[in-house]
């Protein structure tokens, strides 16, 4: 939020009806958690922090997310459907266009920000019982979200045998390739593999 | 180490040369830390805690290993290490067996708790300094090693184009399927992708 002051603030907010002003914060806290999430981990995120990051008061953060639970696990949900409706809009033919560009784009859903922050949203509810089964739901329905994407931006035939098990093994491969990000920039040497699986994977699909 | 007690340890401790103790009471503390890691995360692995669940004091502990540090990377690497060894051991004769029983058994490194200690250690290592480089380098020598390991098993031609990055592909997935176990039970899912996996790798590595 570097160059926004204060005056701003007020000076949009005067222009913006009461609803939009509480969807405009709704959705600057859920960008900021996810950010905060990627960068400092499960530890070090909480709702004061992310409040602070995106210029909206702790009582204003509460208001929208109770609980920390609540705040991280909205914003994993609600960043991991942007990304999957600004994929579906980036290719409106689907695999009508060029498929090994989807599937490029496809792994490149968790190489950044928001899977560093589902990373350690999952890492930490693996350990937490407070957090395992609001995480456990959070995954089912994203990662049946992602699934339907991929399906249709591929242009898989599920009726196929073997085709759903294809597109489910590619987004586990997609998800390797993310977590071999987290240290290292391995963005070459995934190059190469996403260049030789998409071969793999036209062939597979037909 | 649930039925011994210290007078079993006592005659055995009698019976065992000094170098061999030292090495046993070290294998101990490396499995022990995986163990410690897998279940209570990096946040809860310390020196003093897989001291105790490996009934070795903390001084001697701090012998073998002198810091948090060298202890956890140690121990990843140390228990890979044994899972490859006994991966090659399970499969003497390698591709010339059943490819898809060792496909199977690929992915299995990465759904044990090994791997739920790696991945502990990996995002501790994301967010410490301290940590990353140690973490890094253990990661390319493991995967170096599993890359080797499988490239054998597989019978893969790593002179024929394009082998290499399947078989990368390939451990990517694996990665991800590991992922996917961490906060539920994914084995009916995981091994009807290994079937179709299996079978699309035995088309791409002839």
């Amino acid at each position: 939020m570097g160059g926004v002051t204060t005056q701003d603030r007020a000076d949009r907010a005067e222009r913006v009806p009461k609803q939009d002003r509480s969807r405009v914060t709704r959705q600057r806290l859920l960008q900021s958690a996810v950010d905060c999430l990627a960068e400092h981990g499960w530890a070090g995120s909480t709702v004061s922090v992310v409040a602070e990051r995106a210029g909206v008061t702790r009582g204003a953060a509460q208001h929208h997310f109770p609980t920390r639970e609540d705040l991280f696990t909205a914003a994993v949900e609600y960043v991991a459907e942007e990304r999957c409706t600004a994929l579906r809009a980036l290719f409106p033919q689907g695999a009508a266009g060029d498929r090994h560009a989807v599937v490029a784009a496809l792994v490149d859903l968790y190489t950044g920000p928001l899977f560093r922050a589902a990373l350690h949203l999952w890492v930490a509810a693996s350990d937490e019982d407070q957090l395992r089964p609001r995480v456990t739901e959070l995954e089912a329905r994203v990662g049946r979200e992602t699934h339907r994407t991929a399906v249709e931006l591929l242009g898989a035939d599920e009726s196929r045998p073997g085709t759903r098990e294809t597109v489910q093994g590619f987004l586990d491969m997609a998800r390797g390739l993310g977590l071999a990000t987290l240290l290292t920039d391995d963005t070459a040497r995934r190059e190469r593999v996403v260049t030789q699986w998409a071969a793999l994977l036209e062939q597979a699909l037909g």
